[in-house]
């Protein structure tokens, strides 16, 4: 029985999928963070490498993968895509379930597929310096190994909680050669504000994405990286996706349904967009995708579809989003990735056309199907990844109570490697459940800036 | 540029290579522990499944992998074989330089390649549950992962060295669902024989084997699983070999070099015998092969060909091989899995005759390389694999220094995500590097069992 459907190397996609040229409707432009007007290539050129900021602006489809980051891809590419034979036994389920797996790449997870091409751009014109922001370290990682391949040096502002949790991250980046500070810092205005409120502070990437973009501000040579939201950290994605229809297509098979977790949304994005272009543009029909989220930070579904700022101190563009008002605390959940108040613009668009429908799940849930998911397949996933599992768990015994024989695909985004303690903590029952109150989130929601509506 | 070989997982090798049918004289037979006479067959069956005493006394050049090994082996394998092209131009170096790399296992290493026919025939025969010994932890969570495939529950006694080291490692196996002792424990007579000479004991791999000996020992439903050294496991491990000839095949390579890291020599042999084959049916000629030790336990390099106990209460069979004497006690090292007394019975009878020739290095000079193939080639390895590494950039500065263009293969036997620490403390300058003095081994040797000389 085949397990892995392994591509070869030179079946890697040639370019990378932009959905931006498919939306059902327009997507509502970003605008500047002070002037609150639609932002130009001119205002991002300062804080962007200007071969992203082209493509944070590109409406063309298809997107040519320069050379040297197809072969860097090499290094982790094309990913597996599994059969998972263990656990439809286990579950007794007549679905057919598959899974990408990113954790095979040397920072773990799915984020180098942006930090590549990101770390290319800038060293391309010149930059020497990338600054970024990380939650559970996996976006930090990936960046520190891209500016190692590169000559760059790298500055990682780690969300304190995360920092704290998980110690052999920050040791891992600082192999690749980076700087990482335990966010919020004294280094930076944002940071200082947030200290004098709270010495502390849990941190969140809010802000720490605003310490990142202050830092780089401030100097010439350097330019900021982000690891989600933006169109073209989601566009960098696609190549996961475009390798699963490939790897699909060698097995005889099509998903029923897509499932993947979403903080941000790269990784979901990365696997699901490429399905939803044959949706979009009428070559499918009736596949179903489901974005799952954390109940601690459950912007998707508890979240309002407006106009935000991806920061707390209010630095980034403002987009047009789900979120949970940038001044929104997320609880120190272990997913550390899926601790942001927004998801991302183009998801946004997808979801209000009903395209793309929002789940959530606890803590314990989740840890729960990941250690079902260990002793069947193997792999001991991040927690983010967990909520793929969650969902597919449920959907596949969904199957089995339905009788169908649903094929299902999955997004595993990474390794748990560096979350062993999240593991020990669900096997000692010591695992604390968070929901936010309804009246959490409409006073972070205040904090929305005045622009006109987008409902 | 090609930078990895893909091979789909149709070329998965169907049989594994047993060198004992080749070798260039004839391995002198294991004794039994207590009578010193050669062990039959029935002497071992009250410790390992019979379908493993099989493979130990086997003598056929090619044995057949049952299929449900080869459906799991897709879980990782086959394993990607690198060119590690940033190395070479970072190094300046004529030589090609090529690593096989296991570190995509879901225990993340070479391990699980032996733990799970291991697995695989005590669940065909009824066991219920394995024991084992395990260092830095790599064995033992490629057990644990192993035994969960075949619902067996497995025991793991972990030097304690490692157990306090390693914390997340210990984690990982009880996600799998296994027990984890630090050994020496007060559970078996071994430890507690140890443990009141010496309570503060760091332990070793040979009371580790001891412990775990005496519980299979005492219990029907439990036989003993071990990670190297014996000839089914160097068996098992030559699919890593045999998938990287075809890879270099496909590449229009062979080696001048083969370069690996040797404990008790199971990965270096997965990689190195299948070449060895070709040197010794007299197919090929020149290759060299060498074996990397490290300076704080050099088993080939100052051992002594003799016959010793491979465990430091003298439970296990009396094995020919280079050995520093079963009481040696190793420092503890960060490269836990190369903390043995002995390597391997085959390796002794090639390196009696040459054809494998051992290097030794500092933890400082490894970890060194480790972190230069960290900022090269992107993977943060395991400190036993750094052992390979270094023993390439040498050779890879010779070739360049001799104006050669050799290439070189290497194995790299896992990932170092559960050895941050040791990183840490490489970079902050706070790694001690120990070396054994002539009075330590030669009191060592002095344990050696009154057995006829093997040379």
């Amino acid at each position: 029985m085949v397990k892995q459907i392994v591509l070869s190397q030179h079946d890697m996609p040639e370019s990378w999928y932009n959905i931006v040229a498919d939306l059902p409707s327009a997507m509502p432009p970003q605008l500047h963070p002070e002037t609150l007007e639609p932002m130009t290539r001119e205002d991002m050129l300062p804080l962007l490498p200007a071969g992203i900021v082209d493509q944070e602006f590109a409406t063309e489809r298809w997107i040519e993968i320069p050379d040297r980051v197809r072969e860097l891809y090499q290094i982790w590419r094309p990913s597996p895509l599994y059969r998972a034979t263990s656990l439809e036994k286990a579950l007794g389920t007549p679905a057919k379930i598959f899974f990408k797996y990113e954790g095979v790449s040397p920072a773990g997870s799915h984020k180098p597929n942006t930090a590549i091409p990101q770390a290319y751009y800038a060293a391309q014109e010149g930059v020497k310096r990338l600054t970024s922001e990380t939650g559970a370290g996996q976006w930090g990682s990936a960046l520190a190994f891209a500016c190692a391949q590169f000559g760059l040096e790298a500055t990682v502002y780690m969300v304190r909680a995360s920092y704290n949790q998980k110690p052999y991250r920050k040791m891992l980046m600082a192999t690749w050669g980076a700087t990482v500070h335990s966010s919020p810092t004294e280094l930076t205005e944002a940071g200082r504000k947030i200290l004098a409120e709270d010495p502390n502070s849990n941190g969140s990437i809010g802000i720490a994405i605003s310490e990142a973009v202050q830092d780089a501000m401030s100097r010439e040579d350097t330019k900021f990286a982000l690891g989600s939201i933006s169109n073209n950290v989601l566009l960098h994605q696609t190549v996961i996706g475009l390798e699963a229809k490939k790897q699909l297509e060698i097995a005889g098979e099509y998903p029923d349904v897509v499932i993947g977790c979403v903080g941000g949304g790269s990784g979901y994005a990365g696997l699901a967009y490429p399905f939803l272009y044959d949706q979009l543009s009428g070559k499918r029909t009736g596949t179903k995708f489901y974005a799952v989220e954390p109940e601690a930070c459950p912007s998707l579904s508890r979240g309002q579809y407006a106009y935000d700022y991806p920061d707390t101190a209010s630095l980034g563009p403002v987009l047009p989003m789900y979120t949970l008002g940038h001044t929104f605390m997320p609880a120190p959940i272990h997913a550390g990735g899926l601790r942001h108040h927004g998801s991302s613009p183009t998801m946004g668009v997808l979801a209000q056309h009903g395209l793309i429908t929002p789940r959530t799940y606890s803590q314990n849930q989740i840890f729960d199907a990941a250690v079902q998911f260990a002793r069947t397949e193997g792999f001991v996933i991040a927690p983010e990844s967990a909520h793929s599992i969650r969902g597919v768990v449920d959907e596949a015994l969904a199957a089995k109570e339905a009788g169908e024989a649903r094929t299902i695909l999955m997004h595993v985004s990474g390794h748990g490697h560096f979350d062993m303690a999240a593991y020990d903590a669900y096997l000692a029952g010591r695992l604390e459940d968070f929901e936010p109150t309804e009246s959490e989130i409409s006073t972070a929601l205040e904090s929305l800036p005045d622009t006109k509506s987008l409902v």
